[in-house]
């Protein structure tokens, strides 16, 4: 092969052009052969990676090579070190997404190399839209998913915690006010079993588990971190993100969410693949069913289940999945500050209802699993290690043991200093809450970033309200964001009171 | 809706990011709201454009916007103009995609969507791959191709002739050295049919019929002067690229190209597509077949062949489908200038075979189709038009009114200075010639960029050799180009006799 090297001096340029960019002179960019948005090989400082070359007449002087951020990191470059760059051709993988495109089922070593190629960054938007574009079209049988799920493993970090049985919980999500978490993993430890947990940030909803739990202790960890602390409390309850424990779902998240496409073979791989990651065996999955869910009805939610079931043993994994209903809020609570509360106060005995109910079935799984309650007793075990103060005891150690404060009390809490409740203008029954437009009002009122704006329901689905009782209060830390967010609500029903319009009629 | 314009001074630009694409300050961008690659709507001389953001900490100052040379034409921004800036979101169109790509039908309107949204550049790369994506996968039924069709024609330029008939030939290609074109116009014409032709240069080929014309008369013209030529001539042989005719097929090319996707339905698109707005109403199309073509048998070409016919019929266009012979080059030259010289000599009527046979029978459909022939005698008149040398006065035209030397002689036509013969190292018959290899020989060898650079080949499949007989000759203006092209070809059999190797002998 012929080598066509070209030494450049590096030019630190502050300019986000996504991953893995470089600037080209439009002399030396012609003299390469590279046209606009080629892919180039850059060496220096003991490193290689390919990147895509953006061409400019002004921004760096032929003889140079504009370093954007991310790529100066990873070569590590410092003034004027010199690169040498050499044009390069289509990966491999850009013919096997063509195949997936076209339809057709690909290998073990073809899946790996495609999602080898997206997390050394060798692949453009255009390539990555038409992979998750072909994954959404054609779908992947298990044996491929497996595939996919591993591909993905392997090129990540791992969480090494050489522990036998290692417990995990995962809820594919959509249901507003869902901290179900934040009462499993102390129920779960306190049980004395390994459950290293790690959740996101809200992207669409207005509090992911992360952001959550941020409100009462810090939650970004290394690998590392994350073992010590499993080490001492036996749980921890930590951000996803920082550990880069499945990048190439990351990478290609990116690409799923501006076409709203979410392919179920990446749901399946994104899911038991961070748990393979984090060294899980025994995991229970929540499927919340019901308007407004990712699953809106029982048969899909059972298909989907059987998947993640089999998947799991491909993957040498015991999997069972827990259809739950999804359709209003888990619990009162919605937003980052509202929902730490109500979970301190379900740990401290001062609320029961749809939140411990579900989060006590979901611990009981696991404790039948890993045989700390017999079959049939999970769930009775897991209110017993709830109301006994157990699960709280265990709440604050890995509070501590993450950098927060154990002895915080729910209404230590602070929330948004800007409320308003708005209050039925009939009587009647509350016959349905709409879990989008109560995300919408949340995110409104300035969830997730702001962490103490929420909505809290004083009735439920079934309730009985009389004229001028409390419907809902939103909190924010903003008056516009509140205004904002009461005057969405007022139009758009989070709650139907039989049918009836509901008015905002005093200010709280 | 909420106003929340931004204005900020114009600071140009010298890089390439794509089309419509702006810098912003990073400070600029989180007060606006815009994450990188976000989008944003500007205004500024009386146009309004969609663009996509890049987020740069030192490029542009806060309060200054980064305008790229396309878009600062298209805004007519001279110096520090102030340009109002708004972030947008998602649209429409891009849900409309997501459909496509889970396969659903959509209507004509939605259709007219995504293609306005196409070609107002509102898409990034990523919606564009996944529409690309999405009818490689799934395809279209012939309504939707129509309404595509007529989409890309409504949003791009026509000529408009106001004569009531108009013909057209167009070669979905794939096969070598096929001028047929450079015979069929001046047929056409000479027997006062109106085929304002509109040919391609070339992608991956060794020529387009563009290159090769561009030989002997300039090919970039306006619709304006198009319409000129045609009034006087009756035909032309011009570039597509410069007219815009069909905007939306080229932005999809770009997609296309780097995916290796081929959508049928955009091939049908594009192909009629671009007859609709040249205004034509009376077409033949060729079908290739052979090994290296992009229709590899009977039955495929057959198909393809019958829904050009539909697509025409719902385009109100007669369209006849011819299936030809593609499994060896068209004639014996492959490359600009050889091509060029072969039609001269075919119209001065020093070479009759393969191509003269071919474009006599492709433009007899045409003069069938005119009524410039009765049925089943179109070939014949073709031949007369041909060999009286009124096809040769005709083409004469054409090019001094395209600025050419309309006495230009076969021999006149410079070849590439160096060259070097291939000769045969056994008797025996030519039993193959491998399109893919003569194309790579040829372009290997400097063409298309190198017009002087070709290939000409001395035996065809089926002629009888005898040992160091001459097989083919390659041309290149560049030593180290002939040298790479002669090397390749040696090893890789453009030509096979009696399946025995060739060896370089000589040095011709």
């Amino acid at each position: 092969m012929d080598i066509h090297e070209t030494v450049l001096k590096a030019r630190p340029v502050d300019l986000d052009l996504g991953p893995n960019s470089v600037l080209l002179n439009a002399k030396d960019a012609k003299a390469m052969g590279i046209r606009a948005r080629g892919r180039v090989r850059i060496s220096g400082g003991g490193t290689i990676t390919t990147a895509t070359a953006f061409i400019t007449g002004t921004l760096v002087r032929s003889g140079e090579v504009g370093i954007l951020p991310d790529i100066g990191r990873m070569l590590n470059v410092k003034g004027r070190t010199e690169l040498a760059l050499e044009p390069v051709g289509l990966p491999e993988s850009t013919l096997l997404i063509r195949r997936k495109v076209l339809g057709e089922k690909l290998d073990k070593s073809e899946i790996a190399s495609i999602v080898n190629d997206v997390v050394e960054r060798k692949l453009t938007d255009i390539e990555l839209s038409a992979f998750v574009s072909g994954l959404s079209s054609h779908g992947m049988d298990m044996e491929e998913v497996a595939n996919l799920t591993m591909s993905m493993v392997n090129t990540g970090k791992r969480i090494e915690l050489n522990i036998g049985r290692v417990f995990d919980k995962h809820s594919i999500g959509g249901v507003p006010g869902d901290k179900t978490t934040l009462l499993v993993v102390p129920i779960v430890a306190a049980a004395n079993l390994v459950i290293p947990k790690t959740s996101s940030r809200a992207i669409t909803s207005a509090a992911g588990t992360a952001d959550v739990m941020e409100v009462l202790a810090p939650i970004e960890f290394g690998a590392d971190q994350i073992e010590e602390i499993i080490k001492k409390a036996g749980g921890c309850l930590v951000w996803g993100g920082t550990m880069d424990l499945l990048p190439a779902d990351s990478m290609l998240i990116e690409i799923e969410r501006p076409l709203s496409l979410d392919p179920e073979c990446l749901v399946l791989a994104s899911v038991l693949g961070k748990k393979k990651a984090a060294g899980s065996n025994y995991v229970v999955i929540d499927i919340p069913v019901g308007n407004g869910c990712k699953v809106t009805n029982d048969d899909d939610a059972r298909n989907l289940g059987i998947k993640f079931i089999e998947l799991g043993q491909r993957l040498g994994m015991q999997v069972e999945c827990a259809i739950t209903f999804g359709g209003q809020p888990v619990g009162r609570a919605v937003g980052p500050a509202l929902e730490a509360r109500e979970a301190l106060e379900a740990l401290n005995g001062k609320y029961r209802g749809s939140f411990t109910e579900k989060a006590t079935s979901l611990a009981g799984i696991l404790l039948e699993l890993g045989g700390a309650a017999a079959h049939g007793k999970g769930k009775a075990r897991a209110e017993e290690l709830l109301e006994s103060g157990q699960a709280l005891k265990k709440f604050k150690q890995i509070i501590k043991l993450q950098g927060g404060n154990p002895d915080i009390k729910p209404e230590d809490i602070e929330l948004g200093k800007f409320k308003q409740t708005v209050n039925a203008s009939h009587e009647g029954y509350v016959t349905s809450l709409n879990n989008a437009v109560i995300n919408r009002t949340t995110r409104l009122a300035g969830a997730p970033r702001d962490k103490k704006a929420g909505m809290y329901l004083h009735a439920k689905k079934g309730h009985r309200v009389e004229m001028g009782a409390p419907l809902f209060t939103i909190y924010s830390s903003s008056e516009s964001n509140l205004d904002r967010a009461v005057k969405y609500s007022t139009g758009a029903h989070p709650l139907r009171v039989e049918g009836m319009v509901l008015q905002r009629v005093n200010t709280g």
